[in-house]
């Protein structure tokens, strides 16, 4: 029965939200390695990127307008917006805009996107509080722990049980993230982390529609929100997260608490942060890095007379669609990947957009494709072989995926997939500022300053 | 498996989130009987005496504090002060206020506490938009129709979970309501109802904290978000309630779909809605309807040799406190109820209140009772007898207590509750004026004047 494991498991639950808090509160800035700085600087880097690309969608224009309705006040940045709303509706906001092309980043551990609810409600606090990009980054480092770390604890059974992950935990990272930055104590974290337990965003019916990039807007916004009523005397249980009608057994059957605890301090979860290079479901990446390298070797489009693709019976039950119609179809079509790949050498958000989908060329190389289930190749593997007008085969074979834990994106290919979301909305020149301006952020006296340069030039 | 559950659950799955829209966007205003009509003013004047009653709480200084860090734009009345703030945070402010004092009501199938969500999330958005009191109340009945609703085909697994089910169901009710009040169409209701299914709030374990009344707070927030989203064009999944991954698979095990379309537009749930007589733990309230009802046949406290109470010991297990040393603590003793009840002749918050739980008569007779468990007693009755100095003996049985559905409130005692709640806050006269309003709510042609009653004069 649910209820006896509840309590079988709290037996053994340690005081992880006071834990929790006291790390929070009290870890030292900078208090990591290199490696880990520098994780935290990239992850801030592709969050703001791809928020800046999304600032225009439709899902951002209606959150906009419904959110001015509330008449805000104009105290912190939309990222790639000229509008400033209240910091609760900019973390909002800037949580939906982050995650609407599902283009961010993901922990791979729990397939939580982190940055999305943390960075979006530290970054509104953060300029309204004229905070530094030093104190930024360590709440990013801090939120993200806690949040994946929660994750952690809960997933799979969590994720199975309906929840999206990403706005579940995410009010957690999020409110300890705006904890750190309000400097306040361990026993007011573990309040800020008590109100935020009340408040999981996130169903995974809403994949498909703008409430999944709502999800960690929503938890974003949560976050703040139990943090500013935590330093203003606001109180809630002192084991909210662990206690038998706490949130982990609330919301999830698996709850291994050691998971929120070992090496805390030592072991960073944001070092196991990866970000998409390609924007479409991870199945299909594989692929599409094969074909980008083909691509690199020589091959080019108009000298192919047909490829063949060896893949995991996976991806084609995920991405077997042959003649996508649209840009939405094209994410969950292996087909289009490749032909992607190979033409552009690159499959960011323009590379799905209506217009190429249907494109002479791109239809005619992706009728060329075939493929072939094969269940001794991983699911995050693929083999791509071209045969060529003149009959000669070439063929890549790709174990890891570029993005993966095993071949992380580097720091060029992050700054070129910025620069693709971001100079549509920013122009070229603004573009570079601010991916300087979030390359050196831990040295900025201000981020109020990194904010302004996400705002588009007037007209 | 619960996997397997959720499946089995889901074919069995009506369309209730296309449903419940329609019936929210279509049912015509005041559909429903007299008796119908009058419930949705009792609830309307019981939630705003417990919101104006609780407006000074410690509670509400940290929400407000907190709220006004986002420098709210002044759109919408919070009940028993002079600050303004934005529609969103109004609902907010409301919904904890009202529940903070958990003096509210009680939709007893369900236990859910159902005005808070709704009407604060209603009141706030009908300020906005300056709608009639009609227009209020249709909202009121109809979003009170969908959480109990979705409370009746989730409960009580849901709650038995660790749901506080007054927040998790809240945030639907608050969105049907303000979907009303916004004039959407079936398909936008549905999306309201859907953006609002990701956003259950509220967790068990924070009983006994500020989070508790957080919940309902939070709830009305979220409600009222989801509704100008879907205004806007923000889109969810058209089966976010039912869906295997939906919002009820997802937070209960138990999914009984009958249960929320079963007499839909003939029923309503605001129907079962009942009122806290006293403030304190509802296992109380028989010992105190009876000892209430001793004062009136004319037993007086200086006679009184001792008192004996005949319990279900459930009675004793939860307040069992003989000696409590503060207003907190009185509640959890079935002693000072009684006293109370014989001394003052009610039990409302001033008679909870640490100076009264400690002044030397009430002490005095709360050692005068004894109390004895006894099974064959309902746990919704009580026994109590006085023996007085004389040698008389005076007995009283409770088998209803005053506020069940079998022994109702009489409007005159509610107007009694909601004067002894806002006359500290609002002085007797605007007391008056406001009791007056509230009744006379579906025949305002603005609510705002509603709205400017509740707020404390200047100085």
């Amino acid at each position: 029965m649910a209820r006896n494991t509840q309590v079988a498991a709290d037996h053994a639950a340690p005081p992880i939200t006071q834990i929790l808090a006291g790390f929070v509160a009290t870890h030292p800035s900078r208090g990591w390695s290199n490696a880990v700085e520098h994780e935290a600087q990239r992850t801030f880097l592709n969050w703001a990127g791809c928020a800046v690309g999304a600032a225009t969608h439709e899902a951002m224009r209606a959150a906009l307008a419904a959110v001015q309705v509330l008449q805000p006040t104009a105290q912190a940045s939309v990222l790639g917006r000229r509008e400033q709303v209240d910091i609760a509706s900019a973390a909002l906001l800037n949580g939906i805009s982050s995650h609407t092309f599902d283009f961010d980043d993901t922990h791979l551990l729990t397939i939580i996107h982190p940055a999305g609810p943390v960075a979006s409600a530290a970054l509104a606090l953060a300029e309204h509080l004229d905070a530094s990009g030093r104190a930024l980054i360590d709440a990013l480092v801090l939120g993200i722990d806690v949040s994946c770390r929660i994750g952690n604890l809960m997933y799979p059974e969590h994720y199975d049980r309906g929840w999206h992950i990403t706005g579940s935990t995410g009010s957690l990272g999020a409110a300890a993230a705006c904890a750190r930055l309000l400097g306040l104590d361990t026993h007011a974290t573990a309040m800020a982390l008590g109100i935020a337990a009340s408040q999981p965003v996130g169903l995974r019916e809403q994949f498909g529609t703008m409430t999944k990039p709502f999800h960690p807007g929503a938890a974003a916004r949560a976050g703040l929100t139990s943090a500013l009523l935590a330093q203003h005397g606001f109180t809630a249980s002192t084991r909210a997260l662990e206690a038998p009608r706490g949130y982990a057994q609330t919301v999830s059957t698996k709850c291994a608490w050691h998971e929120a605890t070992d090496e805390l301090g030592e072991r960073f979860e944001i070092s196991f942060n990866t970000y998409k290079p390609f924007a479409c479901g991870i199945v299909i990446h594989p692929v599409i890095d094969a074909s980008v390298q083909l691509r690199e070797q020589g091959v080019r489009a108009e000298d192919i007379q047909r490829i063949e693709l060896r893949v995991h019976s996976l991806v084609l039950e995920l991405t077997g669609k042959q003649e996508p119609a649209n840009g939405l179809e094209a994410k969950f079509s292996v087909y289009h990947g490749c032909a992607a790949g190979l033409i552009f050498g690159r499959a960011g958000e323009p590379q799905f957009a209506d217009e190429i989908v249907t494109r002479d060329d791109v239809v005619a190389l992706r009728r060329k494709v075939t493929a072939t289930v094969d269940d001794s190749i991983d699911e995050a593997a693929a083999h791509v072989s071209a045969t060529l007008a003149d009959g000669r085969r070439v063929q890549v074979v790709v174990e890891h995926a570029i993005g993966s834990l095993k071949r992380p994106m580097s720091d060029a290919a992050l700054e070129a997939k910025f620069s693709d979301q971001a100079e549509p909305v920013l122009g070229a020149d603004r573009t570079a500022q601010l991916i300087a301006a979030c390359r050196g952020i831990a040295d900025l006296p201000s981020v109020r300053a990194l904010a302004a340069l996400a705002r588009p030039a007037a007209g």
